[in-house]
Formats: structure tokens, sequence, C-alpha cells
């Protein structure tokens, strides 16, 4: 599959550049505390003053919602290249009608998942080439990049005991095996450290409150 | 927006190279006689003992179908990367789970519209690059190309009256306006021109059972 990559249209740029919006992602896998984690910054930020917009991918807009509905709990086999592309089309509506607006307004934007999360999944865990899924996202969002992602690693044993804890019913992902997410593991691990300035990798073991703590100092240093 | 094509996995090739599988599509404006083309070759080729598949896009396979609902029924704005992945998605299901099966086969497969319609109705008529159309549907359906596609040309002034006559409700693409219709019409052309051994273009408004000879002709030249 090497020269299957779709191009972006620019180079990736970062989203504040130029303005005082901010970009902010969370990462990892289930349970590992993205959203405790994104509650938790956008309680400090808003007490900071700043604007911030709450969303997700997949099914952040009307759009997405079918989107992700399809992806998820098709009963059948899905082609794997129409995946990666339903996941970018749910991107691009997203990107373009909520997240680029947010930032242009100058608010701070914090997103549950974005295209590690598809290269991580689609390309290091499916059969697809990682780099085909990274550039069909850039092409989806013209070449959007966080100001700042965090990765909330943990092992995946571990993930599991605590969804079993919260008794919540598996979807088609969660039901892959445990193989598949040590491999979505490995990869966001090697995508952190491709970007170790856009990324803050934690161990999502640690107490929520020492976490919060770690990914309040690194957006401060972003907003300032 | 140069510079924006993602490129196909490899080489664009022809459906039945080392296969006696035959993959044929029907393309034009709405109105054109595309339905009936298909079925008077469907016709024909069981006449002459061939396994046909007749088949569409959008919506040729439940995931399609879901898909096409979305495309064309969504009330509210969708991102025109949005739309493009979209097609592209139900292509890349219906490519690999219905027309490549039965191409392995040996069967005939009339299709419905395929890249050429994406590439008309998006890349010139709308807003997106037409190469950057054209080359993710070639990476979604990893560069099939029909091996003959059937161009059926008509004024759009002269489809508007046919499609009045049958008392059609309009559906989201048929309400753009007249000039979008022209740009397509023109799209249509010069893909058939930069292509003139896939292509067959005919004047749709000749006689049906006229233009199904010549359909015949053009496809008993591929099948010998």
């Amino acid at each position: 599959m090497t020269g299957a990559s779709p191009r972006p249209p620019h180079a990736p740029r970062a989203a504040a550049a130029g303005g005082p919006g901010l970009f902010l992602t969370f990462e990892g896998g289930d349970g590992a505390g993205k959203t405790t984690q994104a509650a938790l910054l956008e309680e400090w930020l808003r007490a900071q003053g700043r604007e911030v917009v709450r969303t997700r991918e997949p099914g952040g807009t009307d759009v997405g919602v079918r989107i992700r509905d399809i992806v998820l709990h098709h009963r059948g086999h899905i082609a794997p290249r129409a995946e990666a592309l339903l996941y970018a089309a749910d991107r691009a509506h997203h990107i373009e009608t909520v997240v680029q607006p947010a930032i242009a307004r100058g608010d701070v934007v914090i997103q549950d998942r974005y295209l590690d999360s598809s290269v991580a999944y689609q390309g290091a865990g499916r059969v697809l080439d990682a780099d085909d899924v990274r550039e069909l996202s850039l092409w989806a969002t013209g070449g959007l990049l966080p100001d700042l992602t965090v990765l909330l690693d943990l092992d995946p044993a571990a993930a599991r005991a605590r969804l079993d804890a919260d008794d919540k019913p598996f979807d088609r992902l969660e039901a892959e095996k445990a193989e598949f997410h040590e491999r979505v593991r490995a990869a966001f691990l090697a995508l952190a450290a491709d970007e170790p300035n856009r990324f803050l990798v934690l161990d999502a073991t640690e107490p929520a409150l020492a976490l919060a703590e770690r990914v309040r100092e690194a957006v401060a240093s972003r907003l300032s």
C-alpha cells in the first residue's frame, strides 16, 4: 500500500496561528478517562473566563450522529476503506461546521478523539496503511492539527476492567479482541513519539486530579 | 486547491484484465435514459447466456442505502468535503462487496453511475477540485475503472422536461439551478474526451432502441 496516500491540500497548520482560539484533543482507548479530564479542563477554562466548545468524533454533528450510527452499529461487514471514508466524512463536516467557526471566534475547542484515533484504530488496528488514513483526515479537514493533544495512556487490560465496572454495553469496536487494543495503544504511543511538541502523554492510572493539573499546565502554556 | 489530490494506491486498471468479467457503467444527468438503456442491455446480455449484475451508486448496498439517505435527504448544509467522502465511502463498500466479487465470478456488471458522476457533480458542479474527487474515488476502489462507460448526453432543459412529464418529486440535487446542470453536462463531455477508449458518448435524444443497438455493439466488442 505504499504510494496510496491522499495528499493534504496544504501543509498541516496549527489552529491558533494568528488567532486567539485553541484546538485541544484528548486521545486514548475507551476507559482511559478522556471524558473526566475534558470536563475538568472545561471547568478550569470557564473559571478563567474562556469560552469553551466541548465536542467529539465521531458524531459531533447531526450528520455525524447518522454516520456514527452506520459505523458503530451496522450489522455485518463494512469494507475497511468505506469505514475510513465514513470517519473522514464525519470529520470533514464536524471541522467545517463546528470546530473552525469556534476557533475563529476565539473559543477553546476541547475534542474527544481526532485524527490520531483514526490512525491508531484504522491504520494500526485494521488492514489499511496508517499514512493513508492520516492523509485522508488531513484532506478532509484542510490540514487542521490540534495545538495540543493529550494522550491518556492505559494498559488495555486495565481499561477493560474499568469498563466492566461501569457495566457499559460493548459496541462493535469494544468487542474486538484484546490484541487489537494492544496494537492501538502502541500506535498512539508511536504517534506521540513522532510529534512530541503536539502531544502530552500521561499515565492514565494516576489520580484524576493530578492528571488534570498536568493538563492545565500544558494548556496554560499554549494560552499565554 | 492544487496539490490537494489523494493519490490512488496503484495505477488504474481495467476490470476484465486477465478475467472473464466485464464492468460497464452508464453516466449522464437524471432523465437521460440510463435506466432504460441498462434494462435493454441486461435483457440482451441474458439472451446471450451471460450472468448480469445490475447495480447503482449511491445506494447499491445496505450500507450504501443509509449513506445515500444522508447525502440526498439531509435537511441543511453538508460540508462539501464530507459529501465527497460519503460518496467515496458508499463506493468503497459497493465495489468491495458487490462489484469485485461479480467480476471475479465472470459476470457482467451494469452500473448506474460511478466515479465520473462524482467528478462531474462534485468536482465541476461544486467547490471541490475535480482531480481530488477522482483520486479519492480511485483510492476508495483500489483503482478500478470500467471497461466501458456509456455517456447518455442530453441538454439539461430537455432532461428537465422529461422529468417534469414523469411528475417525479425533486430531490436535493435535482433542485439545484439549471446552470449547475449545464456545468455537469460539460464536465461529463470533458471526461469522455479525456478517455475516448473507455467512453461511448451517445445523443440521448435518439430513439431508445437505436441507442440500445449502439450500446450492444460496444459491449459485444469488449466481450469478444
